[in-house]
């Protein structure tokens, strides 16, 4: 096991490694089960290293598992072609789109910037968007849909029914109901807390988060957002931080003679008075996660919470040297972890399109 | 005939008024060829004053014609309710969506910032997607896809099919397609350049802006790239402009030996060195469209070429006051052609809708 443990006091330093191989094992036998291995199409359009590395990593990974991989290089990624940043990405999204042979589509990002690379995510069609990013999917994961009938991916707008996670016993789908795919990076933080206890799995499916406070730095469409979703979903109180924000996640209502226990997906508010700068979160807060892209931004040790459990996503260490003098956990980087989710989400979506397809037309 | 006239040898104020009524008519002989009004509902979720004040203006517009309009409110748009900025504003679009009464939807944005507006702008069904923002629409006028079937729309990825504007030989649908939805702003503002003369109609159709060198300040998803995409596919030389960058946009290929006149579509690269600053952009333009929501951003009037038409489309005055020193036409606005566009896609939806559901199951 290659879990660093505790020395001289310090808190635990827990690596993905031994997250992932969690799911490693899990992901093995499920591909064992395939009448063919899914291919994964990795789509390449920029000059950028960090994504090259990210795409040579997602080859060694699937590779080593078993699966196919294919890496398609286009705009600057070929330097000797004289293409820009880009080009060309969205003529390789609709090639995979269309090839049957293909399971799975992932794009490296960033490429253009967000508002124009949300507009690729949505390019990729449903059924090979392992990285879960196109709208269906987050319509989901925001309103607390857990479960949706395959053939829902056939139709033009967001999936509108579903069961929720409150309406669920547990989280095996009912019969003629599959697993909504979730968001990658999301996803596999929401795993690293499981591991890590945050998750208490004697309370009730759907709640299992309940009782624990968490703040999230960041408030992207791509992480933050989705992030404060799911864990408010599962019953955390989370507080969500930008630049110029602080709001409360919770599926608690605030009137505290209300007859309901919870609303059946969280809401979001602006946080009690108390609670409206970073510095006052963080002392009340179990979990911090921190994903800010800028190798500057620190979270100053001093003002953690003793015992509380740190999650690093961002390429940049977002916390302190001497983090460890305060939380209990701290897990630096979640990349291993998101790697094979998204390699599930590719197993997952290769059945839902089989399913689907033999199911005859799309229902409406 | 509103259109401000030239005095003292300064160049021609030119309204939207006037341009907006050439297409009253148009939409007016349409309307009163339906069997019933098509119904648009207009979704306000925040306390914004110019949203409202834009809300009250559709209605306006709607009832003066004789569309039928409901504003659905919610949000911070209910002072009394307290409820949150974009609060409720998923549901409306749904139920929205699910209305058989309702053909029409636009959402009053900005609410929550880009990247979770344009997430919003993909819950709208694109059979009521006035606005032309989900990214069936953006797709196929990237790719220069004018026309397409109806059906297209109740399948879950971008069209991938359709006629280009280089295959058609005019800007009638051939039996069996429709046109493509535009987003109403870029197509409000290619409207006024027709109606300033821009486009030569002498030319083939697709290529009727061939010959003309167009500035557009601004590249949003939202107005400044649409644009800059419709102008080129249309045989324009675009520069486009934001904050970092410069790019031109261009069907021509830069190979001047070849053999092709030009490319189906428009392609995306870097300027020429001699066009790296907005200068020397400005002095070879016969266009400039600018639309920076910024009250301190001005284009300097010595900076442009003598004789250019000027389009400005923020609502903050871009351009100097004395630029009719040398522009030859000036549009101070385009909203009342906007909203002018918007109603002309409610009608062709509410078609678009029958003829999709009387021809049975929609193709895959």
């Amino acid at each position: 096991m290659s879990t660093s443990t505790s020395v001289s006091g310090k808190g635990l330093l827990l690596k993905a490694d031994s997250i992932a191989a969690t799911f490693r094992d899990d992901v093995e036998k499920t591909l064992g089960n395939c009448s063919h291995a899914p291919k994964l199409v990795g789509i390449l359009s920029t000059s950028s290293s960090p994504s090259r590395t990210y795409a040579e990593f997602t080859r060694k990974q699937c590779e080593s598992l078993g699966f196919k991989f294919e890496l398609k290089e286009t705009g600057a990624a070929l330097p000797n072609e004289g293409l820009g940043e880009g080009e060309g990405v969205e003529e390789a999204i609709m090639e995979a789109n269309e090839d049957d042979s293909v399971d799975g589509v992932m794009v490296y990002f960033p490429i253009f910037g967000p508002q124009q690379d949300h507009y690729l995510q949505q390019l990729v069609s449903p059924y090979k968007d392992v990285e879960g990013l196109h709208v269906k999917f987050h319509y989901n994961l925001y309103h607390n849909i857990r479960f949706i009938s395959p053939s829902s991916l056939s139709i033009p707008t967001a999936s509108a029914t579903g069961l929720t996670g409150n309406e669920a016993e547990n989280d095996i789908p009912p019969p003629g109901m599959v697993k909504s795919i979730l968001p990658c990076t999301p996803l596999a933080i929401v795993k690293c807390l499981e591991y890590a206890g945050v998750y208490n799995k004697i309370l009730p499916y759907g709640d299992r988060a309940y009782g624990k406070t968490v703040v999230v730095v960041n408030r992207s469409e791509v992480v933050g957002r989705p992030l404060a979703a799911l864990l408010s979903n599962d019953g955390a109180r989370v507080f969500s931080v930008d630049i110029d924000s602080i709001q409360e996640y919770t599926k608690r209502p605030s009137d505290p003679d209300s007859s309901r226990k919870y609303h059946p997906r969280h809401i979001v508010r602006p946080p009690p008075e108390a609670y409206n700068t970073l510095e006052a979160c963080l002392a009340v807060a179990d979990v911090i996660v921190s994903a800010v892209p800028n190798a500057t931004y620190k979270i100053s040790t001093a003002w953690l919470k003793d015992g509380c459990v740190c999650v690093n996503v961002a390429a940049e260490k977002n916390f302190e040297k001497d983090v460890r003098d305060k939380a209990s956990l701290y897990i630096p980087a979640v990349g291993k972890v998101t790697i094979l989710m998204l390699l599930r989400n590719l197993l997952r979506l290769q059945q839902y399109k089989n399913v689907s397809s033999t199911a005859g037309s799309p229902a409406q």
